[in-house]
């Protein structure tokens, strides 16, 4: 069972509650969104984060923000009230440029409020607010597949590294590859869990470590340059770790220490699992060398969470924000629809080509 | 050339300079040490870290202090002298309890000194300060040495990857892994070094980064989950790394992280060379398993450096000091008496057996 709920909506008052992520991991706040900018700040500040939970956030966020614009103006007609939610839905999506599930979001949204033919606002808000808490269920649904197939791959008393943070709170669910962790719990397995700090942003330390332990998961935290001495004394006995985007033939997108966690598992026999949505999987792209990577502010490196600059200030650094990691290193995909294994070329062809 | 002096003594003035540490990277401070106390709370506080460092600052800093303190007292008969030597010297061992090069260095001084049959206050101050200097120069000698082996090691334009710190600010010289880096520059090689940052305690980021930026080689900070790209990419063509402890079958104790690095230059097939002073080979150790490794305290990892805590306060934390690299996965051992190839066990015995 989840210790928090990352994104939480009451039917009954209309209201989103949102895990304020920007506080964690020393506050646990919940924001209470009631208006269309308190919706666009929490996602443009990072406090819902995570491709899915964003996409969940923004669509029930504009249920709530509808009923409330709604009922406030007394005296509107249908197309003053369809102009209110494209405005809304427009302004939403300028919150965070880059983010796809935002898009797709609205874009159901719209799509369901174009196709009612019966002009009534009521009946249109119960629409919106039924495609919102359907594209909530999905997503919990989503996480839900993600932890039946990947807890297939696990047993009862595996330790497990994990990288980063591709857990429930980037989703409205359990999670991608913490998901099949804690549905081990619900189910009596008693994992220890070993979570990398993550450099340069700490989202291990940040947030893996705290959404685990919240859930009363045995965590242990450590720095990225320590799991080959867990390896090496057979403390890891396997790899979870989610996935941005993936290749054609399965080289797999995802923070940057990943690759270097996929070849210590190599050399150590331990298997790496990575958890690909299929959303993620981009069949137009034959190779990993095709996978652009974005290069990230050197201050994150060299000062930003530190009391004083912790490098030379002049010096430079080099700050990629995701590295690719070889389909040779992968030992299974896992997807909401299944556990893909190699050859993943030839495989993930028969589910996605 | 070295930008910088670590260590520095004037003959004339018969007083020792030493670069404070704790102000690295963010101010270049020199301490003229002209007491006892001022003495002991430069090594104990790591003003002065770095096993030779550490020895070199311990004899001329006995060197200086009792020179200025001798002169002082004008009335001063010769067993009087040999009790506030003796007092001086027991203090100073205090300072850092497990450094063994401060016990060496003393020790040294002493039997100097014991062994003197002409009871003359003057002459026994000279011959200390002699002693002290013949320690100073030993160890500039040990990393000139260091520096030609390694050297021979490496082509011209090298990308050069290095973990920790093993260079200049941990000895009297031009350190140890580095020693080559700056003869090479010394000599015209274009080398491109990536300092891995080093985590929990930072010492790529705040020392290894200044220390080569200060003397000009082109240096690039990168977070410890960062290699694998760059290996990936062909940006790197060695990996040189220090030693703590060795093993007679070639496993290498070295900063936690080591490893790792040691893993993925197997992987990219890239050369590692471990720069091991003869004095840490114990052939008396069979191998890695039998080197203790020390644990830290975990507030290292989850607060020491931030402004506020980046990780949930009440979990676990895991933070050896230290990694052993396996002895396979090491290219070459380079001493300050030469080069060491596989097989380990045999080479080693050959000449430390």
């Amino acid at each position: 069972m989840l210790g928090f709920k990352t994104i939480d909506y009451n039917i009954n008052q209309k209201i989103l509650k949102i895990l304020d992520q920007t506080r964690l991991p020393n506050e646990e706040k919940y924001v209470e969104v009631d208006s269309k900018e308190e919706l666009f700040e929490c996602i443009k500040k990072l406090k819902v984060r995570g491709a899915p939970a964003i996409g969940v956030a923004a669509a029930l966020g504009i249920s709530s923000v509808m009923h409330k614009d709604a009922l406030e103006k007394k005296k509107i007609d249908y197309q003053e009230f369809i102009t209110m939610f494209d405005n809304v839905c427009e302004y939403i999506a300028s919150s965070r440029p880059t983010a796809v599930n935002l898009f797709k979001s609205i874009e159901r949204l719209k799509n369901i409020v174009s196709s009612i033919e019966d002009k009534d606002i009521g009946k249109t808000l119960n629409s919106i607010e039924n495609e919102a808490i359907k594209i909530w269920n999905e997503d919990i649904e989503f996480c839900n597949n993600m932890a039946e197939h990947g807890l297939s791959l696990l047993d009862k008393e595996m330790g497990i590294l994990t990288h980063c943070n591709a857990g429930a709170l980037a989703t409205a669910g359990k999670g991608t590859c913490l998901a099949p962790i804690y549905l081990g719990h619900e189910r009596g397995y008693d994992f220890k869990v070993y979570a990398d700090e993550t450099r340069p942003l700490l989202q291990g330390a940040r947030l893996t470590a705290w959404e685990l332990n919240k859930s009363g998961i045995d965590v242990t935290l450590i720095c990225d340059n320590m799991a080959a001495t867990l390896m090496s004394k057979d403390k890891i006995d396997a790899v979870v770790v989610g996935c941005d985007r993936m290749a054609a033939n399965g080289d797999g997108a995802n923070k940057i220490g990943t690759l270097q966690v996929a070849i210590m598992a190599k050399y150590y026999n331990i298997p790496f699992y990575m958890f690909v949505p299929s959303s993620t999987i981009d069949m137009n792209i034959k190779s990993g060398l095709e996978i652009n990577i974005e290069m990230r502010d050197n201050d994150e490196i060299k000062k930003m969470w530190y009391k004083e600059e912790m490098a030379p200030s002049d010096i430079d650094a080099f700050n990629p924000s995701f590295d690719v990691t070889d389909h040779n290193l992968i030992t299974a995909i896992v997807t909401e629809k299944g556990i893909i294994r190699p050859p993943f070329d030839k495989n993930l062809k028969k589910i996605f080509g």
